[in-house]
């Protein structure tokens, strides 16, 4: 579970609705046909945009925002110094059977292209293939609600437009303005609170995750590409953890010291 | 049909009437000349950031929102590694009968110049010049949408400017205020409702459209390359597979499972 | 003549005329100090941000936007076309002859360094290094007119705000508000009209035009490098069609049978 | 201690607290709810943005903005020059002791990796995976404040709206709609003062000080890789005065002339 | 002198000035306070935003917006085909006297290294990496009045926001909303003003003056390049001519021909 993004949701929830109760009456702030006009002109104007697949598949997107992946770099790191140091002592066709059990399908790939003789020049360009799309699949992914944050603000003005023809085309009773202007900027309401609290955010958290998740692809990739040129798994290991940041780096030798100390237990999944 | 682009519309369009509708009168938000300032000063302003040809090319443009292609990677690979094989075992030469059959006028283009013996380099050289400059064609379109919405909402504005300046020009009873006010909105209704539901979501698919279309001519490229370069037809598989999501690649190897069950009638196009 | 601005041009400002006479009186919309505040501080503000000579130039660029352009790419093609086979059948120098003949001021000085048997490289280099030019050029020419656009509208606002500034500060009379803000309006009105029909419109029609040209520039270099490296004039024409359209590929072909009926004496200019 | 942050805040909030104080009550802008629906607004958005991690890690970016970096390139320059020196003189291994006590890791680790005699262009690759790294560190930290730059006036008016909808929705007294919309107004006002005061400048001057430090691991990785090249120590210091501007280099001159004078004691730290 | 900065500026205010003097009182704009919230409000963020010495080098950058350069492309070109003619009669060190006469440094700096008999790869580098350098100082010239422009009219509002929450908070009296009002919006009149007249227009003059500078000084690279490379100096004209835009290369053809007429005492500088 991603705690920021329950903190975030969970804190700003009960904030806002703390201040609302604060200046008056939740009731207020309910307006059925107000939610449906930018809920539903957000929807129809996403679904013209984009293929339907793609709409749809934003829910199995969503379920990103709210898990944090498991595997660290340090992890991957470790394992590729593992399948290293096995191909340099049993040659690159003993890594088949410890392929089989790694977890992450790109690197299982890798390896097993590694495994088949196939070429290096290959075998990079195939992985970066990838990779480039996977990258270009996310950036769809996070599209869709950066469309949405902007859909949503420009459809709660247009709902409020249209309360407003309708209150003034009508316009009687002087006392009604005020009540009248109320409704009408409720839905602004609505489309400013989906856009700032939801979709936005959303967005930005895809984003940060697409960047980790091709950060890690990019570590298996020039390991892998590194086991296979036969090289040194010391200096494999020096090389990949360039991609790490100084802290990080610096609790990897701690981690390392320890599980040293009491067998390589740890460094293995 | 493009499903997608069906629900949006019909969808939206129906929510918001019965969101008017609810709130007052249709009446009210028909208006000839605030629809008349909109849609011909968007017309207008387009006309002379555009050439006459790009602007009527536009409708034949808006024919890709609505219908879907029908071609989908799975095929056009399945395709190449078919003229692969033929390749193999007859020659380049061989290719040309096939390559008459083809249906995309791209792929066969690029068959052909094989079979004529052009040299590699050259043949790489003209396809992607054409596909460059294909996706330079899909921008120009596309940019004309992106103006026109980004125009709809300024007209909307302009058009509520001079609607103000009108009615308060001439302002002597006060309750003329209000519905003075309602028609002067209307202008910006149409302009953003024009903008958000109809010109940047069609800008949003086209470019869709456009990614898809490129990334089945790069996956022809790759594959025609690879044949004229006599790569093994299973090698050029993996290959192409690199450019297919993780999804389409694992329903595609079903799929190869039972055609080759059930012979590979199903594989050819 | 480029007839889509003269359209747009007419029409858009037939329209707006047509919309403010039935709405009222023309008179409310004429102003002369709100013009003068935004005219007048778009061209300082445009002088301050552009060098005197590129603010001059200005009237020589709008130019473009009326006048079409009448040399097409296929004539180029074939005019490149004829060239390779004189070199071919007489070889370079027997270009210099027909090179005095061209129109073109940039494919002439590209074909007389070849004539003199300059250095292909350097060939490329100088006719690269002045099209890298040419495009900045371009480049110029429309942010003038993007800058103008954008400080137009910023200029209405200004204008209002003087305006509202004037009449709020001597506010004795409550009936003088109607008048006096839509006196302060007209400004807005004047920034929005300009920015949206006239700036950015002609900042748009640059940009296209500006890209045509270099892709006609680019068909040059092209051509005229081929010429150089002495390729067969079938295999130019095949390399260089890959620069255009479907449409005007096949609209190429059948032009190009007739005129084999006909005699070559339509390919040539 | 970077005297231009502390100079801007002191000032800055000087100004506004004296122009409050001279046009009214200072209470007037003292309202917990309006601060807490920005503030708490921004830090949920800001939570479901981004990960935990980063959003914790914000406290320990902010120090930059406080701090003046005190190491200068010309600084790393003479000790780079002297390195270079040292090596030449003595071989690359005499580094060793030297770099021991270099106080910045990352010139430490890249002279270290020099000196255990690691191939160039992996010494060359892990430096640069680092700097590019280090950059996207320091990219993430500039976009979380640019992030709660944008979100501030948004929730500012999300404020604003929430308190008009309530002021409006009970209107009974026409007297209460001033200070109502004060109130409401406040929120607004703490947005943008957030935002253009705190968040925006902060995230300005982050970049540049990224900017600053990736220019200095940028002359070391060019001297780093000079010194293994084994190249003259004078013409490695010319290549990397080319990073300076013509103002530092000149005063480099006088600075190394006075310590040419004085003997080289300034030179080294 | 900068006469299109001059013209702007004094016309630009001449213009304004007249326009507020038409509609009323000049006094109705003057406000102290404003200026100073406004004023006091940009420097203080963007003294928060960029490092104090960056600050403080705005005065001396403000220099290049209101003089002129006097060296021309042209004459730059000539000095080279100079410099040119005797590297080829009397050798590369002859240049040594005449690089001492040159007036600009990044030219001499160049020529030095040339006569230094310094590595051509190096030569190219350290020239293009100062090149790079002095680009990104202009950069960052820029960028403190973009951002001064992006937050005066922020400020602007803001003070204006300040000015109503005053103004609401303590309305006893109607007939003061006029006056209040307009008060509030002299903030807002600043912010823009200084936006679109000062800030904008100067960070717009600074981008033009670095292109033109970067155009000058890659036109001295490629030439001293060449010159080392020991080329024809005509060769080397015709290359560098390439830099220049079709009508200055014709008017340097035509003086080239006066100067040959009446002696080349013009050529020199």
């Amino acid at each position: 579970m991603d705690r920021a993004t329950l903190i975030g949701i969970v804190g700003g929830l009960g904030l806002f609705l703390w201040a609302i109760y604060m200046g008056g009456d939740l009731k207020a702030f309910i307006n059925i046909p107000s939610l449906m006009i930018v809920l539903g002109g957000v929807m129809a104007s996403t679904l013209i945009s984009f293929p339907l697949s793609k709409f749809i598949g934003v829910l199995k997107i969503l379920k990103n925002v709210f898990v944090e992946k498991s595997v660290s770099a340090e992890e991957i790191i470790k394992t590729i110094v593992r399948l290293a140091d096995i191909a340099r002592r049993e040659g690159l066709l003993a890594l088949e059977e410890t392929a089989e059990q790694l977890e992450d399908d790109f690197m299982k790939r890798g390896v097993m292209l590694v495994v088949d003789g196939t070429d290096p020049e290959l075998v990079k360009n195939i992985l970066e293939t990838e990779l480039a799309f996977l990258e270009e699949r996310h950036k769809e992914g996070q599209s869709i609600f950066e469309t949405m944050g902007s859909l949503a603000p420009s459809y709660g003005l247009l709902g409020t437009i249209i309360g407003l023809i309708q209150m003034l085309s009508k316009l009687n009773d002087p006392s009604s303005v005020g009540p009248g202007m109320a409704v009408a900027l409720i839905t602004t309401f609505y489309g400013a609170f989906l856009a700032y609290f939801i979709f936005n955010p959303i967005a930005g958290k895809l984003k940060v995750r697409s960047r980790q998740e091709i950060l890690l692809k990019e570590i298996m990739i020039e390991g892998i590409l590194s086991i296979q040129a036969g090289e040194n798994p010391r200096i494999i290991e020096e090389k990949l953890k360039a991609f790490l940041s100084p802290e990080i780096r610096r609790s990897f030798k701690e981690k390392e010291k320890e599980s040293a100390e009491s067998g390589d237990s740890l460094a293995w999944r």
